[in-house]
């Protein structure tokens, strides 16, 4: 079956898109750990990242660093950090989360809520920066 | 004036090594957040990550990829974790950590301590299985 993830690459689930390629996309998450935390998806549906053909992992980051700039462009934050934890969706993604202190990536933190309206208003001004 | 990665890189300053080529070297972390907890560093002294050129930001992952596995045949883990938060030393590095939750990658979490000797046995038993 596939993951939640493919649904939303073949747009079967809608998701707040950033960036799309032919073997990648860049969505919002919708649970947060800060405005603009956004996941990197390969449409290439793996469990583990370091399963994935090492090329692909290549072009895998340097499409989220294509991501990591726009979003550094008009959040309001110190750094875009990464992470991969992987042990809920079997379906691999990397987290760019906007951080200013070393405590804001930890994911058993309480997720933040955003509206429809503030989300669409991150989702278009990153896009507004995107290069891909 | 050399970052202390960069003297580590040269030998200056002693690093438990895990594997190293022309462009990246791959060393314990000596703060870990759990044993076998691992650092790749790029030879060229950037502070952020995403400031690296793209080609050489994809080789990165490549190398990390094989660190990884190479860690996840011999340490007791779910999976090895990524993360990039590059807010304390000004020279980009990822952080490679065995998680088994996601509240393992928490970088306010309390370091572990381990003897010489523990380090020593864990870059031993992650070496055995670098094929870089």
């Amino acid at each position: 079956m596939a993951s939640i993830f493919s649904k939303i690459a073949s747009k079967d689930i809608p998701g707040y898109f950033l960036a799309e390629n032919d073997e990648f996309f860049a969505i919002l998450d919708i649970n947060p750990l800060a405005k603009g935390h956004t996941l990197i998806i390969p449409k290439l549906e793996v469990d583990y990242i370091f399963d994935l053909p090492a090329d692909y992992l290549g072009r895998y980051f340097m499409f989220s660093q294509n991501v990591a700039k726009a979003m550094g462009n008009v959040l309001d934050c110190e750094r875009i950090g990464v992470a991969v934890i992987g042990l809920e969706v079997p379906h691999a993604h990397i987290h760019l989360v906007p951080i200013n202190n070393v405590s804001d990536i930890d994911f058993s933190l309480p997720k933040k809520t955003f509206t429809v309206d503030e989300m669409k208003a991150v989702q278009s001004d990153i896009k507004s920066k995107m290069v891909i």
